[in-house]
């Protein structure tokens, strides 16, 4: 399809866009082997941003095989309930992977957290993976499941004391990897943390090139990202980090 | 709803996952005003991150009104083909607002550029806008609009050529602010933008609360974010801008 674009747009804008994707799907892996398997968790009331970084990333690199999969094709929705989205993979079809990642959410955490089919298949399928990883309050998904038990971990800043809990111990760092745990703190933080396990399972250059792609080379105008680095008044506006229950 | 749970979930995450979203609720506009209404357009084919960068942080700030809309209520396939979504509400029945957001996408920025439905909807609603504002690609259908003539603006490093065929000027920043276009680079660049647009529009204390809450404290594990910074072998491997038709 593409290749019968060509310049063709009332502007030309045909072939020129679609070549950073050709240049994308013609790149040949670091290394030949088998395609790296990488499986999103999706459920209803995930935040968007804790799985479209990761994914924004992770599907333009060669070698990569992606799937966003839930326990049903079922259309969801956000937990800002604005978004609506849906898997294209079932869970049950799926019985090993090489990366499993879990984003966080709103309730939704909770009510996953909730469901038997998920948290078994969450265990089943970490028993096969190289990588077992969150993003935000994922990390209270996999600490539910009994995977962080006795490790260091990381979460969104405002339920860290949920990871003590579960028997984790909150890091406040960007990303924690703990023998195959890999965790990050919140929302945003998934883009850094995929970019360093692109680099650690097929190199540096793969992780590089994916970063040029996105052009993520990030300058916010504002130091307010952390609870270390936000004033004070910011900090007492947004409130702070949410009890533990012991 | 939210708060009926309290703590009531097998690990009480009911409260303390409620808890930021409410705070986010309860918070009032800096200022005493109506709703700002900022609307992002959505098409077939959109770069996912371009618009869920910017929505992650404009959903959390109180006073914001956000629509994500398009030509139709169809599920439309993101650039990768992966991921669905859906606009929740219609351009033909939007005929004003305060922020105009275009994401990019690959070859649905051609497509959406030859939509005279939609070009019109774009000129005539920006008309009403006090900004207009781009992501990525997105700069070239506000580019295809006319919106950029004559204007410094900045688009993905790999189409900054584009920009030159419809009379605008390529600069190489993060975001470009011309009169009341702001204009971002790609992909990512569109957290960074709506940060500093939001402070504009609200004041510095609901950006830097906005990041906060996603925890934006980029620490990316590599520096080839950009083409200025990245090494030699990954802007060859990725490939060079493209050329502009003239």
């Amino acid at each position: 399809m593409r290749n019968h674009v060509r310049r063709r747009g009332l502007f030309g804008l045909g072939a020129l866009l679609a070549a950073p994707l050709a240049i994308a799907a013609a790149s040949a892996p670091a290394k030949t082997m088998a395609p790296l398997k990488v499986v999103i968790l999706l459920y209803p009331g995930t935040t968007m941003l804790d799985w479209v970084g990761p994914y924004e990333l992770l599907h333009r690199v060669p070698g990569i095989d992606l799937v966003l999969a839930a326990k049903t094709r079922d259309f969801y929705r956000s937990d800002s309930g604005m978004v609506v989205y849906q898997a294209n993979a079932l869970i049950r079809d799926i019985d090993r992977t090489d990366v499993l990642l879990v984003p966080g959410g709103g309730m939704g955490v909770r009510d996953v957290s909730n469901d038997a089919e998920v948290m078994g298949w969450v265990r089943r399928v970490d028993a096969t993976s190289r990588i077992t990883a969150s993003v935000c309050t994922g990390a209270l998904i996999l600490a539910r499941a009994g995977l962080l038990r006795g490790r260091p971990a990381t979460t969104h800043w405002a339920l860290q004391n949920m990871l003590g809990d579960q028997g984790a111990t909150y890091v406040d760092e960007r990303w924690v990897v703990n023998d195959k745990y890999w965790t990050s703190a919140g929302v945003s933080a998934g883009l850094d943390m995929t970019l360093a396990l692109i680099g650690h399972l097929l190199g540096e250059a793969e992780a590089m090139k994916a970063q040029l792609k996105i052009q993520y080379d990030p300058k916010p105008p504002f130091h307010a990202g952390s609870w270390s680095t936000a004033p004070a008044a910011i900090r007492e506006a947004v409130g702070a980090p949410m009890p533990g229950r012991s």
